[in-house]
């Protein structure tokens, strides 16, 4: 393959590079001879298919977003390339401005962002994707879509604005019928592994909403992807327990927006975080940071479910001390948390804060579970202390 | 400049893009090769300082994001490089999974989130970049930062998922103490233009909250960069009403989440947007599209400020045939707004809808103003109609 398809790259790269006189016209030109056809058939011996967009527009968007149909090794706009032998997939990256917090570090649910953004467009460099979320050929034609099971992410070092990372991501078998999507995030520069993180994923049934066997179809299609590096080895994962009515902290009648859904109409993985990163008291957020996050996720939620946030910090014994006696803080009252847990930096401001989650809607008179999440905090280094 | 700036592109393009037997050591090799000297110093001719991260890790952080403290003209990372004749900037961006929503194209947020970038991007090349969020040298040297004045967004046609973006943006004089921001956002392929925006900014005294004339050292710096050009012309802005308790539709008790603050510790003016858009009935997002978006900033929203946001529909007339008694609609409860307004689209289903939008944050006994907003939307096409 490569050969006739990189033959295009000098081209683009002295189109977009190597002129500071660069004009609109010269765009032009160079967008012409870049494939050396005309654009509206320049991608038409790689066999590519057109992003299907439901509803807007439908004609008039065909042919602007282009998925390959047949394996790409590098993607000069995405910045990404095959690794890994031919199965995995590296892109390179820089921090933007809207990414970060206030402290200038990547925020926890920009770090998911990016993990989905990059195994996208590893399904897309793979001339696999069928539909726009991650869906094979093979998977379409069984009505099967992914479902997420499992997510963990390990972060050492927040990456800061501006800074150029390198990601890589890679699929392995789990089990007869999950796959496993692994992540390493790196300073381009340095080649420091910043963060590490692990998925397991199975195939849900559109229709039925069941959870479904990898069809022979679909195996064949993925498994020549698989293989055996793990970017995060654990013996035996940890348990997260079930919480309940008698969570420390709860936040209740959360509502999905319009902007959470993302194009499966299904509230996005990382609105979950949010809604339990919100429970965690400012003081601990002062000074601690996110160092790994384990979600598990039990059931989809929708847009019209109604959603309530539980969290408890690890070690009940120390933390009752620091917490007013009402067990469920209304969070709209900031200062009611921030005050009650003054006392908890300085009784256990050394080592890691964990913290257990749990999100849960309503169905009726009972709750079903959505996701259990568990979240480990590191004492930030360099930062003044509020207990001195 | 540019010659032995752009010497080193050739190694760089090899590195990222000319290899599908790409190791981890070949990048590391490579990224010694790239300017021919060792990572530490490679940046060291360009005079480059560090972004300053406040609090966390400080030291560990230096030299990793690198600002220049003189011009580039192409930045391989950022795909971005200067145009119009040095003084404008185009970035080249993939659309990517999570700025688009259930229909597969862009948000309106997530369009100004790419102008937020590719403005700070601009600052960043121009070598005038001071601290995290676009201040200049002299800037930082009088205690000054940039505000936005006044936002006007046209969008023509969304960009959808995997589609890849051309972004002008370039700068020009705004009165006497002003700065004009415009930005112009096309298809890299067609060079169809979807976008236009323009913007106005004047700067403010950090310590004092007042708005300061701009220093001869200021406009020594930035005034070389002022162009004529314009993105969208104007003859006289249009005004916006002051919405008061009257308004149609109301959604009280917003408050900023940590995740909703910039670098600045500032509420960012996405989320104003959000909480302006959340108001529009579901039933004119089903069938319209934004086309249009002013803003006109009066005063800072604090991360403790709880934020009203009204709406009002441009032609009261015709509305209120649709609309409930009740002046305020509790967004909470998402039927009693669809359900209430089912009959607008029936009504006024051709042509463009407008709304006038207020954001005001209680202080004492009153309002004060956060931004004042006026929306239009255009009859999506190809979409069936609710209202056949």
């Amino acid at each position: 393959m490569t050969a006739h398809f990189l033959s295009h790259i000098p081209c683009y790269k002295r189109s977009l590079w190597a002129s500071d006189t660069y004009s609109d016209s010269f765009r032009r030109i160079c967008s012409y001879k870049i494939h050396g056809v005309s654009p509206s058939t320049k991608y038409g011996r790689f066999t590519m298919s057109a992003v299907p967009v439901t509803g807007v527009n439908g004609k008039a968007r065909v042919e602007r977003a282009i998925i390959p149909t047949k394996k790409q090794y590098v993607d000069p706009f995405r910045q990404g390339l095959i690794i890994l032998d031919g199965v995995g997939y590296r892109q390179t990256i820089v921090v933007r401005s809207y990414e970060v917090g206030t402290d200038k570090t990547v925020t926890p649910q920009s770090i998911l962002n990016l993990l989905q953004e990059t195994a996208l467009n590893h399904v897309w460099m793979s001339g696999l994707l069928g539909d726009g979320f991650g869906a094979t050929h093979g998977m379409i034609k069984n009505n099967l879509i992914w479902v997420v099971s499992r997510m963990q992410v390990q972060v050492d070092q927040y990456p800061i604005w501006g800074e150029i990372l390198e990601i890589d991501t890679w699929v392995g078998a789990s089990g007869k019928n999950g796959m496993r999507r692994d992540w390493e995030i790196r300073s381009h520069t340095s080649g420091i592994v910043f963060a590490r993180a692990t998925s397991t994923w199975v195939m849900m049934n559109q229709k039925t909403r069941r959870l479904s066997k990898m069809p022979d179809e679909v195996r064949g299609e993925i498994s020549p992807w698989f293989i055996e590096k793990q970017a995060i080895k654990e013996d035996c994962p940890e348990k997260i327990d079930k919480l309940d009515d008698n969570a420390k902290f709860v936040n209740s009648g959360l509502q999905p927006k319009r902007n959470d859904l993302d194009m499966n109409k299904h509230v996005n993985n990382v609105k979950y975080v949010g809604w339990m990163l919100e429970l965690i008291p400012e003081e601990c957020l002062e000074n601690y940071q996110l160092s790994e996050m384990i979600l598990e996720y039990r059931k989809e939620c929708g847009s019209s479910d109604v959603v309530q946030s539980l969290c408890e910090p690890e070690d009940v014994g120390i933390i009752k001390e620091g917490v007013q006696d009402d067990k469920e803080v209304n969070l709209s009252d900031r200062c009611s948390i921030g005050g009650g847990l003054g006392i908890l930096n300085c009784l256990i401001n050394e080592g890691t804060l964990k913290f257990t989650h749990l999100l849960r809607a309503k169905e009726e008179s009972k709750f079903h579970e959505i996701v259990r999440g568990k979240t480990t905090w590191k004492k930030r280094i360099n930062h003044h202390s509020f207990c001195g």
